[in-house]
This record gives structure tokens, sequence and C-alpha cells, in this order.
């Protein structure tokens, strides 16, 4: 029995999953909050149900790591070190030079530490979470997992930007995507659903979170996705903006006295459905509002995501099937009906009743022409299966 | 007989055309290039056919609108002032304050001022155009015409951005769209050839030009559009970028220390086909070039309208028809079939016989559920009844 992590670092924390393979079981899961600030957390649910809240003094991620192995070792989740087989670390952006998972040797950590400004918010944090692991577990191997490594297939029609082609060759400007990670899952297990062989299948995902992006998977593999060189754009998400004018930037720019590093972090942070309600960030808070701009804001939420399916049906010439993902997609009713509403032209017929609940299932007719399901993501899966690969 | 002249004002040129009405013939048309430049031309042609240039120094817009009133006069096109009826002039953007055209008085030249800063790269040129009129034609009635004023129709849901509300409420930072002139005369054209009362019609306009824009109208009103809070976004055109990540401008202005005015201006007139081919921001020369990436930037243009026609048939729940207008629109048949092939799935079938050759006419078969058509455009009529209405 193999043992892995799969872990998803932040700023100041990271999550965990604890996989058991081949089962794929997972035997423990829980995170690291607050690490280096006050009143720092650490959780660890274990299989039996049972969860371990601790409030403590986290100064550095490196702590927080060697409490992860602490606790495994003390609730018997793991007796020896040598169980843990490798830990895969999600890594949001790859840039061109990844496009697949690797192990991390000192020559890979350099490379990465290279492209870390490509995704500054991102990059560097996952870096130090990698590093932290590499110092407590130095014998265990640590994988990355890439969430643009999905996206190398686009063609240059699609990853490029309309400016100077010299931006792409000189500084790597092109789009790189995200989520390739959630994709990858989806996809596949959507294309068995439809009883459709995924190499011949035209697919929209909609992963739907507090970040959001559209991708078309044509005959298997990325074909186009909204996020771009950063995951800044493309659809309305939590706190970002999606899609804006960078004329509107430079004219806020001018009238606030905003620099370009405060300008984006506004973008980035203060935006999206938050900036719109002016309420939250939260799908679930608009529902509850009677703020107007809450209902206003799951309106252009809807919009936004309606655009880029429609884009990529366009792009493909026509879809088989459009599925939900993430947070919203698998768990907000209200946003998938009014998307799939718009879609009636391309052969959706909408089954609105078995979109009221939750869960992996068709939600649209039997016969309809194009098929709408629900299939809940698994990142954490991925990245474990990746380690796996990498680790034979 | 009425004249009414129809004025285009850049910032160092204008174009112009008089109309006599009700025939709504051009009885002379020209425009001045390098006023206030060495080696500035003037240019009239008159409805026999002959065109007169000068090449002769114009220190002033004043000294143009001079000229082209003497030489309205010399070849007997005027014999008095009193003949033109009125001035119309094209604004690109009229903000929230001009949802229609209006006679310039000096309130209006007063907000048209206050707002100039929304577009400043076309707006100040524009009312500096309005104001030589005004001085060498004092008694000549000046109308402002503009292309936003079509897309006064759109809903919040498609004019906001997912940005900090307070962003559209104290700078009206919002979509404004452009080319409205252009889809008000292309729209009801297209409608009537399809025997559809456009009332209950569903088009989508691609006015595609050097500038270049997408509009979905339905039910006779503009229901979203391509550019936004600027002409700069939308899909890739002559030397403008279209969509593009702030996030990867920021990147931009840490790597090249470009400020944001210089990365704007980089946006606006290095990139579009001139900064993807390094060859010319001219479709014309894309096609006659060897070079690969001029292939390739004519590709991407296709791309990005297929994207747009495709959102905004998602956004429509469907198409009844696509209309193709301006330069490109009208005369570059490779680019219409490139976008008709990837719009098969809507119910398209393209006529790529008849697309073969210019002209107002269907490209579509008859037998094809969503009929695509060429509709040569014709702004400047616009603006002269528009000139008319307003002078009754």
């Amino acid at each position: 029995m193999k043992k892995v992590l799969a872990i998803n670092s932040g700023s100041s924390s990271f999550k965990y999953k604890l996989f058991s393979f081949p089962s794929e079981e997972v035997i423990a899961k829980g995170g690291a909050e607050r690490v280096g600030m006050p009143n720092s957390i650490f959780k660890i649910k274990l299989a039996n149900g049972n969860e371990y809240i601790k409030n403590m003094s986290i100064p550095t991620q490196r702590d927080a790591v060697s409490l992860l192995i602490d606790c495994l070792k003390k609730y018997h989740v793991v007796e020896k070190l040598s169980e843990i087989k490798g830990v895969g670390h999600r890594i949001v952006n790859g840039g061109e030079v990844f496009p697949n998972s690797v192990v991390i040797d000192n020559h890979n950590l350099h490379k990465l530490e290279r492209i870390a400004q490509l995704a500054p918010l991102h990059n560097g944090p996952e870096t130090e979470g990698i590093k932290a692991f590499m110092s407590i577990l130095p014998n265990v191997r640590q994988v990355a997992v890439f969430d643009t490594a999905y996206h190398h297939t686009l063609d240059a029609v699609h990853y490029l930007y309309s400016i100077p082609y010299k931006y792409y060759k000189d500084y790597a400007v092109r789009k790189y995507g995200a989520h390739g990670t959630s994709v990858r899952y989806v996809a596949p297990r959507a294309a068995k659903m439809m009883h459709k062989n995924i190499n011949i299948a035209r697919l929209i995902v909609c992963h739907l979170g507090s970040g959001s992006s559209i991708t078309a998977v044509k005959n298997g593999k990325s074909y186009d996705t909204s996020m771009g060189f950063s995951p800044l754009t493309g659809v309305t998400m939590g706190t970002r903006s999606g899609d804006f004018d960078p004329s509107a930037l430079q004219y806020l720019m001018h009238k606030t006295g905003m620099d370009i590093d405060q300008a984006i972090d506004m973008l980035n942070q203060e935006s999206g459905l938050l900036g719109i309600s002016g309420v939250s960030s939260d799908m679930r808070d608009l529902i509850e509002s009677d703020e107007p701009r809450a209902k206003l804001a799951r309106r252009i939420y809807i919009n936004r995501v309606v655009r880029y399916v429609g884009a990529y049906a366009a792009e493909m010439d026509g879809v088989d099937g459009i599925v939900f993902t993430a947070g919203i997609g698998e768990h907000d009713p209200g946003i998938r009906a009014g998307i799939m509403s718009s879609l009636k032209y391309l052969g959706l017929k909408a089954d609105f009743e078995a979109n009221r609940t939750d869960g992996e299932k068709f939600i649209s007719k039997p016969d309809s022409k194009v098929k709408a399901l629900i299939v809940p993501t698994n990142e954490e899966v991925m990245i474990a299966r990746e380690v796996i690969k990498l680790t034979r």
C-alpha cells in the first residue's frame, strides 16, 4: 500500500490530502491556516471521521509541515515516514517550460523559481511549500503538478495575444490558462457518462468556483480556455474581474492615483462578485442577500459564462456536452439553470427538475442533442495519481 | 434641395462628404491630411468624377475648413453658404450623457469637452474639428453624432464590468462600444433583405475594418457589443490588440519599463494584425505576404470574430442573420469564409461561390437556417440623416 500526499499551498496556508493507493482512499485531510500570523490553526480529519483542530503558534510553513508529520504519526495514519511514497504539489503556472508534471530536483526547483514571476500570487507560495516539504521529508519524492500543463495542447491561434510578437518571444507573454488538473479529471469522466469516446468528443467544462474558468476540450485535449496569461481574466469570479479593458485601467489609474500594482491588486482582490455586489465574494451569500446588486452580480456571472460557452461552441463548430464542476458548478442550481436557459439554440434541453439537486448526473433531458452534466471535480486525486506515475 | 456635410475628424486630418437631400446623392467628397505638418494634402472629388488634389501648407484645421469651403464654391458645388443646412460630426464616445445626436451649442460643446477624457485619442480631435467648423461657418448648424449612441440600449448586465461598483458610479467606467452609426445603418438593411421584421430579429453585425467590432442586435436594438470602455478591446484589429489580460500588461510594464500610457499606446498602435505579423496592419498586405506570421495573424483575426459571434449567438439564445460590413467585411472573401466555416453548428450553410465576390447580397444558401449577408455600410449618410432630423 502506497501513501501519497497532495498539497495545495497558499501564501500563509496549505491544504493536504493523504491518499492510499491503489484504492485512492483519502486516509487523512486538513490544512494549516494563518501560518506566520497570530492565531494559527492546524486541522486533521481522519478516515474514521475524527477531526482534530489545533490552535497554536505556527511560525513557518516548515513548522506546519513538521506538525502534519507529527500528527500523521500520532494518530497512526502513518507508522514510518517511508510509507509516504511521494508528495504532489499543485503549481498554478508552469509556463512553457513545464508541459508535464515533474519530480523536483535542484535543477527543476531552480527552473520553477525562475518562472515564479509569471504568477507571483500563486507560484511564489507554492515553491516555498515545496521547499518546506523537501527540508522536512528529504528522502521523499516531491512532484510538481501544473494547472497549466493540460493546456499545452492549445494552438498558437488560441494562445497568442494580438500584441507585438516580440513580447511572446522575449517574455513568454501568452495564454497559459489554469484549472487544467480539474479539467483533466472531469472531461474523461463526462465522456464516459455520455458513452462517448473522448477522442472524438467536444466538451465545454465550466469549472465554476471562487476562481472560475471555461475550457473547450476537443478530441480529449484542451482546445481553448478562458483564463489567460494570469488567472485574472475570462469570466467573473469571486474577487477577480475576469475580462477588463486595459484602457479603462489606465483611465482609473489616472483618476485615482493607483499605480499598476495597486490597480491589478484591485482587479484580483476587490472585483468580481464582491466588487459588483458590495456584499460578498461568495455566491451563497448573494443568494441570501436582498441587495439588488447581489442579484445583478449573479446575472452578470451567468452572462459571462454563457459568453464563453457560446464562444467555444463556435470555435469547435459545435459541442456535445457541457459539464459543470467545482463549488458553484456542483452546488448552485440557480447559476446552472441560468446558463442552460440561454443554450436552447444549441439543442440543449435542460432537465430543470434534475438540476435542482447536486451530485454526479445528467441535468439535460434524455433526448437532448447537447448534454449537460454535473461532474464533481477531484483535483487532489489527480495530483496524487501524477505522483504515483512518477514514482514507479 | 438641402446640402449636408458629414465630417470625420482625426488629430491631423478630416474626411468629408457633402450630401444632397432628399436624394442622398454625394455631390462632393474628400479630405485634408497632414494638417499642421509638412506636405499637407487637400482632396476634393466631384459628382462628375473630377478629382483635385492640392499639395499646400495647411497649418490648422480651421485653414483646412476654409479650404474646403473655398473649393466647394470654386467648383460650383455650392453657390451660397446658406445652401449648407448643417454639418454632422462623427464623435466616437458620447458617454452616458449623450444618448442621441445633438445640435452643438455652447452648453453641449462644454459637455463634450468634459467627457473628452473618456476617449482622448478620438474625442479630442473631433471636438477640435467641430470648433473649426463653428468658426468658419458660424451660421450653420453643427450636429454631433455619437458612435456610442446606438449602444445606449445595453442592459447593465452587459455594460458593467466586474469591478468595484463605485468605479461606475464615480468615474462612469463601463462598456460604451463603438461603430453604432454603422450598425444602425446595416442592421435594418439586413433585416429587410431577409424579409424579417427587425423588431423580432436577432442579428450579429460584424463591422470588420481597421477598427473592428461585433454587435448583437436583438429586436432592433443593440444588445451587446465587443468594444468596451474604449475601442481597444474586443476582436483583433489593424493595430489594436483587442482583448488582453491586464496582468500581462503589468508584467510587461515591469519587464520593459513602459509606463501605463506607453503600454496602452503599444496596445493601440503596435498591436493587432501589425503586432502579430510584423508585416502590416492592412489585411490586404497580409494576403500578399509570404511571412508565416502574416497567415497566423489572419487565422487569429478569424478566430476572435468567431469567438464573439458564438458568444452573442449564446447571449441571444440563437441568431437569424450574420452580417458582414466595413473594409474587411465587405472585401475579404477569405476572412468571411474562415468565419462562416466555423458556424455550421448554428445551421449556417455558407454559399462559398457567392462569397467570392463583393456587393450587397446573401452569402448563405437559400435553405440556410441562419443567413449570412454582406451589407456595405454607409456611416456618412447616417450622420447626414441625423443632421436633417435635427434641422427640421
